[in-house]
């Protein structure tokens, strides 16, 4: 703790690309954790007589991504401004004057971060999965392993014919995010404050699980899907991670990458045109306090 | 984003009746999109071993109306003061001095959103809706598609023999609805600080669906059922949208429209003569702090 | 809203009476409203495909409960401090000085408004119980009541084999509330700002609902139980209602009124003896933003 | 409440360690007070018709816990800071300056809390639980005891084949446990304001048991476990309790020690490295409220 040299990584970009590393990587320990949960360890877990009617069930996977997301941005808030979103890293240079020098750094160490994450939740529910396949004859890479892929990558249900539907639901679902990540950080607006920002935006994300989220999984990140996708590609998932084929869509893996981005883009936009230039050509002043509390605002 | 004219609409009346419409927009496509999820979405979205004993449940509803609602106000709050329901317009001119003039432009606005919500919603969830009707036989606009109808507006509980049940229920909820966010707003009272009253609102209508959303599907809101029932009607729902037949009670549709404005009433009522006027009554003196925050006041 | 006179009983002990009577028939409204939405409402409103695989379940009470406490504190707190709870009224003349010749009138007022608001659950539910009392061949008053019964008062689980039992769980689950609700608003602790403390109020109450709820229905207050309780002999539930005889335990309807009372003496005097006196033997100063709050402090 | 000698245990650390005492008592209360419910009290209940697919559910279990660690912060930490944890006390000393001198008596007061909220949880629910042992055969102290059992202390989930795989999920789970609980009380970060932390941290906890909690019932605290599973042992559930057999892995006990203070000291190290390091390199003001408010902070 004592020297100066120490302090070089931190004060440099670098530290930033540690907190992104490190936020998007608990965004990922916890959320695919939740459905490692559902899909494999809760149903096998013998605790008493709690057998469920479904292993695990939709509101605690949506509880357990709110809260995912929620903690990553108390950790990496104040450093990075936690991100922990390729869409909306890009959003915010595009929208907030985010530096675009800066954007591929952040996006490299978001999809580093949430590589890492499923590598741990693998490492630690690896017993519980194992375990599953086998009570389930379940050939890890063949179809019959979308199950426990899940717990990784997103997939489309199968109502979908091809790729355009659920292109369109990675649009919407990000762009419902995006838009009420800017109002709710929004300075001209009512920005959340208390240091409570962090929980509200967890809160959005349990709300777009809850409105948008069986279509096709609701990754509205690119990071979120492609690092874990990737590592369930490595870890034996093959073709079903990647390019990923599901029924009647193959080739999914670019979806929730492009979706995501397109609809940051048109969510920023909307609430932007429609609010925030609205409330700034009426001379609202910004809030103080949350002008104050600028290093640590949430994005 | 230069020049000065671009201005005009913006500090215009036209700036919040674009703000009430797209928050209107925003409670309908996460309010109909999660009645979506359990209707059709959930139970055909092939998440691993996610098969739902009922297709989504109570708590998935009421959860995703009431955040629909908390990000709709956090969205729309800055410009318009978020009504977003022409009951709440309606009591706040009648109880706060909310200007009459403006209130026709309200309510088409709320109505307009409404009505595009509840179209964004059925382009994402078609896939799944047509899939779900041909699973189970369903022909739009038969009597056996009030499930699939009532993925967008309310409709009557079958215990009921007639008009009046519905009716009161939706009196009841409504006068709860404005009752609370009138407490919870109240600078006599306490009202809740922190930009934090979009977020208790949002539970407020939680509250309301836990425990009056099953007589009649809490609409509570004339636009919320209105908009998304003409746009059902227009989509093939045909009678079962508009006027609206279920069972023993037909020509539904204006039940959730007078319910709610007589409930709101009634609710603002209440509370401003048993509590607020009590309050002023012993020279309480406004809370500062929402004094300032006036502007992005929820109402 | 004109004139002087009018302003006399609100200014007198009158207006608070009026406050704990609307914010009691507040919870029972709301708290009840859950019962039988659980009970008779939700597994007949032909919602959809939304068959529960249990009528309601424990997680919708507990959140229906909560929520029904926060609210009926935002609404009644400014005006007389929302105690909305005989055990709570005692608890706070023992210690923190509330006037013990107030004590009365607040319990008539309290009990009035329970019994009031379970007139109103009634009211808006009679659709939903008759039917399904019909339907599951219930005779009102009879033993095989008890279900439609439980939308009003409490009763003792049926591995209790004497009073005793419930008692305890009484004691218990109120001493919780107390305590903590003292906790939650203790100037000398870490006591809620924002004026959220209403919010953190009605989580306690999901908190006693979750970890003691089943043994005896967790009244944990005495005008809740006798409030309803009394309807329901009224409206036709005979003994089953007063004195309440379930299966062991007969002459019941003491037990959720005593308990409560003993037990928010025994929650206080913990509190404040192993806690709240150690802060100000330490000579921890008051919080003064709680202490301008004074008025709208939760109790 | 007079006299002045009354004063000396609550200056010293008694007063602390009375604190972190009742504390963990609460959490032990509430935490396996849920787990009661749901393994032997709602299932027999009669509430109705309130019959479960699966006695209680993991989201009863996970806000049940949360809560409890809540309340259990905001009761204590005014007075000790509410470690409430000895792996958070351990953690304290080696990152935040809490004095290694006072570790053994806050240990010990936390496990004799622990021990004590076990017995009054199993006063409160022995009729339900012996009814269930009655109904389903089971024999205490026997193999087929690990369900009710499982009310008091945790278990493994039977996947595991030898003792590493539990041990990792506990190092994790606390890590999680730490890291979050470092960063919301961070004064280099965003600490949460309005004394809001317990509520804070009390979500952690349901987000460790969403995300975390089934492979080995997330102990994340040595007391927390050691407390009620002692209890356990003396109440007559024998080697299922000490040392803990169950499946393939035996002498367990001794995992929801140690792997807690391992993960407790890995959590702390990386959000102090990664992070915290991070802020004070680049010169971050500490927040002054939090300063302020550093007498309840949640540690």
């Amino acid at each position: 703790m004592s020297g100066t040299r120490r302090w070089g990584w931190q004060r440099s970009v670098l530290g930033e690309h540690v907190a992104e590393f490190l936020g998007t990587f608990i965004i990922i320990l916890l959320g695919c954790g939740v459905v490692a949960m559902a899909v494999a360890a809760l149903n096998q877990s013998g605790r008493g007589e709690l057998i469920f009617a479904a292993s695990g069930d939709w509101l605690l996977i949506t509880w357990g991504w709110g809260f995912a997301v929620c903690f990553a941005v108390y950790v990496a808030g104040g450093v990075s401004g936690a991100h922990l979103n390729p869409a909306v890293t890009l959003a915010l240079a595009w929208r907030r004057g985010f530096p675009w020098g800066k954007v591929p750094g952040y996006i490299v160490a978001q999809v580093l971060g949430a590589f890492a994450g499923a590598a741990v939740v693998y490492l630690n529910y690896r017993y519980a999965i194992i375990s599953y396949e086998s009570a389930n004859d379940i050939n890890r890479g063949a179809e019959n392993s979308v199950p426990t892929y899940s717990i990784f990558g997103t997939f489309p249900a199968p109502y979908y014919e091809n790729w355009f539907g659920p292109f369109l639901d990675q649009v919407i679902g990000t762009a419902i995010l995006v838009a009420f990540v800017f109002a709710v950080t929004d300075e001209y607006n009512a920005p959340v404050k208390a240091n409570l920002a962090p929980l509200i935006v967890g809160f959005i994300v349990v709300a777009v699980g809850i409105s948008f989220g069986a279509n096709a999984g609701y990754a509205i990140n690119p990071a979120r899907d492609f690092g874990p996708r990737f590592f369930a590609w490595i870890a034996g998932w093959g073709e079903v991670a990647m390019p990923g084929n599901y029924g009647n869509v193959n080739t999914y893996f670019w979806i929730p990458i492009l979706g995501p981005i397109v609809g940051a883009g048109i969510g920023a936009a909307i609430y932007d045109f429609l609010i925030r230039n609205t409330l700034i050509a009426r001379g609202i002043t910004p809030d103080p306090d949350v002008s104050e509390e600028g290093r640590t605002a949430v994005d």
